[in-house]
């Protein structure tokens, strides 16, 4: 049977003040009248039965997601602290496993932009039924729009197939964010896509390749998920190796990966800076969101609640205003935004964590 | 005796969203622990005793002045409209002329700041006793630190005498806020001075040329000062003419006003962009008043209250928070900042004026 395995477990410092340590971009209606967990879980519906959609988020967030999705404690995994994805993945196999022992996993990120759903779903299913009968991941390729520097890419390697009108191909490696030179040439290059961080894997194959390439978070998990879920979390989670899917196990695994070409606008919201992306914008070309007065002002992001937000003669800032804090960012530094949260942290300023 | 006539009616909508319609400057703590109005009563007190400082004021603000200088409500004149400078200085005049027929008037701006009071007294204390003596009007000039454009310039004359050490001059003519060419000219020159705004004048005397520049303005004046103050006030003074003291008497009077060199370290607070002049910066030039972070931010002026600002990859800019309202503004644009109390008026927002 399709199962989702939605990871909720990031801390979303890039959307502060909007995200808090406890409340990260994937809880909040940023982008929509629904958080994006929910827009995720939504998505997948027509595809994947509520009762097969596991989540794996902090711990103290279970409730939450017990509340937002509908969906019993059980298929919530609460991370007494965050190990990257490889323990997560492993462990939510591991789980679906015992339900369903031919379960096909598709682990996605909570906190992820797509424009065009049904032919997401397009893809996912054909990346579904192609993981289940070759046995082997597969992986979202998105066409590059642009030389895009904050993500990393999938270099595709030879054709390999096609399911349901997709041409399906071999991946030949994983690619981190390249400066804007050598994405420039991957976008020249053609074979060169966007990866989505979305994975489709059969659990057994999953937790197969775990064993092999990471024993100790296949052991674990395994040992977790046998028992009783919750306790079992306590005592062993934090045992885990602190490793990503991408460095963990695919690239350790050579020439088993596939990769599909996903067309389905999709951004990963890595950002302030991604809002005109999807916001109509003025004729100044300012995004704004709340009670704005902008005189003289051009290339401008603005999004407040309550309060009123005048710009007098500015350009190219991000301006976000909650109730406790307020940002100002030059867009093309909202990167720098993590750094925020670091000064805060070093401050002892808890309360705008 | 010496009376001071503090005006204090200007609206002050170039220090939104920190003052607002009915709270313009002079009422605000800005710029220290007191407000401008008491600061600038206080400076005049070891000249002037308190039963002879007069106060004009919006009607409104009548019960605020009265509570903030701790003077009799007989000394607060309550304009029920604005109608500029010259209407609010002879009905004071009038006033003080039926309490003390010897009266000479400080005709001070209620919201500019002082550097060095003690040589700000000795400079009053000399056009006191220069305009009690040769029954002319003695304005201030401040000599030009820079070529400011925001400023009116006042042209000396010829050198026509000296008191108490001051030069004191025949004033040639009154300049309008100059071009940036034109300002440094000015500079160059060496005559020109920044028009203060203060002006010292008998009462008799300014009834005297208010009687022969502007008639209208003396019988209604008068005719007020007679009778019962507030009522008189309700009764006539909107039927007074809207015209300022330089332009409806001052400059009508050929030959007739002296003018001395002020160095007393002086600024009319025209704007947010003053307060690098007044607070200390920070090794990236920043003025910050209130909690902040700022990362890779340079020359920025930061003023918040309760909440948190943090500023990432930002330069030149004016960040001013208030409970209700946030403005962000470039620091060469503050003097647009009153586009945004008139945005705010054409749509009727008026929570925020």
């Amino acid at each position: 049977m399709l199962w989702a395995v939605i990871m909720a477990g990031g801390s979303g410092t890039r959307f502060w003040p909007e995200s808090r340590k406890n409340k990260p971009k994937q809880f909040l209606k940023i982008f929509g009248h629904k958080t994006l967990l929910e827009q995720t879980a939504d998505r997948v519906r027509p595809l994947i039965d509520r009762r097969r959609i596991l989540v794996v988020t902090q711990a103290s967030n279970v409730p939450l997601v017990v509340k937002l999705l509908k969906i019993p404690a059980s298929q919530v995994i609460g991370e007494p602290v965050g190990r990257n994805t490889a323990p997560c993945a492993a462990l939510a196999a591991a789980v679906a496993l015992r339900r369903d022992p031919e379960a096909v996993l598709a682990i996605l990120p909570s906190d992820h932009r797509i424009d065009d759903e049904s032919a997401y779903r397009k893809a996912l299913r054909a990346a579904l039924e192609e993981a289940r009968a070759r046995k082997m991941p597969v992986t979202f390729g998105i066409r590059p729009a642009y030389p895009h520097t904050g993500f990393g890419y999938l270099e595709f390697g030879r054709r390999s197939g096609s399911r349901n009108r997709f041409a399906v191909h071999v991946l030949k490696r994983f690619c981190e964010k390249p400066g804007l030179a050598r994405a420039r040439s991957f976008v020249r290059a053609g074979r060169y896509y966007w990866n989505s961080g979305m994975f489709v894997w059969r659990a057994d194959e999953l937790l197969r390749a775990t064993r092999e390439h990471q024993p100790k978070i296949h052991d674990l998990a395994v040992k977790i998920a046998s028992g009783e879920l919750k306790a079992g979390m306590k005592k062993w989670f934090s045992r885990m190796p602190s490793v990503s899917i991408d460095y963990g196990l695919m690239e350790r695994i050579r020439e088993g990966i596939l990769a599909i070409p996903g067309s389905f606008g999709w951004n990963d919201l890595g950002g302030w800076q991604v809002l005109p992306e999807m916001w109509t914008r003025d004729a100044q070309r300012n995004v704004v969101r709340g009670r704005a007065i902008l005189i003289d002002s051009f290339d401008n992001i603005v999004k407040c609640d309550r309060r009123l937000v005048a710009l007098v003669g500015v350009r190219d800032q991000v301006v976000v205003d909650t109730p406790d804090a307020l940002l100002v960012c030059h867009r093309n530094k909202t990167e720098s935004v993590r750094h925020v949260v670091a000064a805060l942290e070093k401050k002892k300023w808890k309360e705008f964590l």
